[in-house]
């Protein structure tokens, strides 16, 4: 570990200041700092100001461990841009196989309702899923681990839910957290057994099992901090889901959900309801159910991959949310039917160019406003004294830049505790 | 040089057996040979085959170069999927500056055209890029070269434009060529001198400008191989667009044109009048346009980078002009102010996702297609004996990845006339 100086970044965006997710207006404050600096001790960040201030506390430290001078390195920065690593507050990091051919089917014409119908979607990575080892998945999940560094984040939200049986749904959480442990990656735990009604039981069926059997290993074996559902038409309804998301908040879990994807199906209103930390998706929600999240402090995680990458037209309607005043946050909801990207920064294109956030609005929501949708904002999402030094370095001299150029991430390197991993 | 084999691809893309740019079904023959492998020799494809014969044939070779063996290199590809590189036949490489302010105003929701009328949009871009001097253009245009080359490009077209003198569009030509010469990218270079129309000059003052002093001046020092235009309203009408055209064909240059791209403004039939090499854009083309871009052979080329970028709903129609039988080629137009991005696989993702090619199609348009709509059909976009050793690895297993996954290009390594250069 030791001390670690990062100097002369020409945009340092710290996005202090906040002690709750950023609404309205607070959204564009990025407490940006020029030619800024970064000083780390042992994993924390010490002190966040201009470079020449960092040096100055450099210049007195190097002196109190000349004993060791190996302990205590500085990176000149060469003007590039510094940010909080991206936090991803929703993505399905650990499946088996991937849905090609549903990709080439949907580039034919067909919608994302039609292929499940067929036995694909879904469906045909709960199978892959169930066939592949705790070791083929981890495997499998580490090389996806890496992509989400190189896009500059430092940490995920991941799922289960493509296990559908009590055994498999525990292998993949299992995987999940040997994946927190054995990679740099910070990754939070959510159990989301109530993702799809596998064929061979009845719905009901299934919500028993998930409610009796599921939620209380889970909650014995602390494999998750969240439970989350697909409250959808042919997946949940609203009192399974209500049921499912009970049941877990009596075992301390948090909850979110997806809720309102392909229809205004009152799931927005039902996770203001639970007081959820979340609601997820949210392409079809009305302005009862914005008026819903705003009043129970629910924060809407939008997700413009999916709706790019199913070819749909209706993104959610974030400036609607802002206007209201929802703490809004943008993630990639990483996964192989819906949306195969482990970019953030693709997400912050979109958010701009289809959403018509501000790149300053994306970058907030991608970062300090997901911390605290996953119960971290006091620890990461900023760089302010005393948080983890999870901090990505951008090839670019403006943070605009980031959301800008599109298709090729910009990262230069990444830091995750401290660490470099990038 | 000497000799080089890639063994052990998963799939072999190559594209093999066209003699001129496919069109309609045989957009989707790749002709992929499962655990393939190239033999290389001074930069030129000598044997495309299964591993297990081009591994045969280095046996005999090695026996040869047995005095030199270190002439001799094998990669193992691991598995990996291997096409030829790139070809990006839409590109404005060249300017100063950047368009982050019209970026940001476009997320408030202005439109590209309010933008440009409020003296931003080009003309910001114009005067940035006037300023610069070569070198300084040169500088940046260099690191833009290895954006490219990271996602997969081998080769791009590149064009003048943002100059609008006759000595700024001699500088960047210029930088261009410098470009071509000093960098493993193959840069094939086109005079867009009638890009807009500068502040101080009527357009037809500036039509006589391009046609008696631009023109001459790049053909006599072989500066361009294209000529294009921008024909659209406040830009160039057909009238100039056909006097412009017309002059630099005398002069032998090839040509191409930013056609239907705002308003169906008759470009598509003005480029078959002239027997185009390719009509770019075509976002507003009607049928009557399709039907003359097919009796005159035209090759049109799909920007969907553009329209994403902008934020605009209506894509090229690419299904009606594959099934026209079009030989449609897929590019990045690559710019500061509506498409910046270097990225082919991102293209391809939009070409799928929002313009329903299927994978297949997709990587036809940006490889061999493109090859043909700049003149090297018979050099570069497909794995051929006898063609430069142009290779892209890709970290995946199954070629439909490449478009799959998108905001993170899944380049592995990059061959460029035999040499690695990523």
């Amino acid at each position: 570990m030791g001390t670690l100086a990062l100097l002369h970044a020409s945009q340092l965006v710290t996005l202090a200041g906040a002690k709750r997710p950023r609404i309205g207006k607070e959204l564009s404050e990025l407490g940006v700092i020029r030619d800024g600096g970064v000083l780390i001790r042992d994993g924390k960040i010490e002190l966040v100001a201009s470079s020449d201030e960092v040096e100055r506390n450099l210049t007195a430290l190097s002196s109190q461990v000349s004993g060791a001078p190996n302990q205590l390195e500085v990176v000149d920065l060469g003007g590039r841009v510094v940010a909080p690593g991206f936090v991803d507050a929703h993505t399905h990091l650990v499946f088996g196989g991937n849905r090609l051919d549903d990709f080439e089917r949907r580039a034919r014409g067909e919608t994302y309702e039609q292929i499940a119908k067929a036995g694909r979607g879904i469906w045909s990575t709960v199978q892959k899923t169930r066939a592949a080892t705790e070791q083929e998945l981890f495997e499998l999940a580490k090389k996806r681990v890496a992509w989400f560094l190189k896009c500059g984040t430092t940490t995920i939200e991941a799922k289960s839910g493509y296990g559908l049986t009590l055994e498999d749904e525990l292998k993949i959480l299992r995987v999940i957290r040997r994946l927190n442990d054995e990679t740099p990656l910070e990754i939070v735990p959510t159990f989301l057994g109530a993702h799809a009604v596998p064929r061979d039981l009845s719905p009901d069926k299934y919500v028993d099992l998930v409610i009796n059997e599921m939620l209380p290993r889970v909650a014995k074996e602390k494999l998750a901090e969240f439970c989350d559902v697909f409250c959808e038409r042919n997946y949940f309804d609203v009192e399974q889901s209500r049921k499912i998301l009970t049941a877990a908040k009596m075992l301390r879990l948090k909850l979110r959900g997806h809720v309102d994807q392909l229809s205004n199906f009152g799931g927005a209103k039902l996770m203001a309801d639970l007081g959820a930390m979340t609601a997820d998706h949210l392409e079809r929600t009305d302005e009862q159910g914005i008026a819903a999240l705003k009043s129970a402090k629910v924060q809407p995680v939008l997700l413009p991959g999916s709706v790019y990458a199913l070819g749909l037209k209706e993104y959610p309607r974030a400036r609607e949310m802002i206007e209201a005043g929802l703490p809004v946050v943008l993630a990639t909801d990483f996964n192989p039917g819906s949306s195969p990207t482990p970019s953030m920064p693709m997400i912050l294109s979109l958010a701009c160019t289809q959403m018509k956030m501000s790149p300053a609005e994306a970058i907030s929501a991608a970062t300090i406003n997901a911390a605290y949708s996953l119960g971290r904002g006091d620890r990461i999402g900023s760089l302010e004294v005393g948080k983890s030094a999870n901090i990505a370095v951008f090839d670019c001299e403006d943070y605009r830049e980031i959301a800008y150029w599109f298709g090729l991430p910009r990262t230069h390197s990444v830091y995750s505790v401290g660490e470099r991993v990038l």
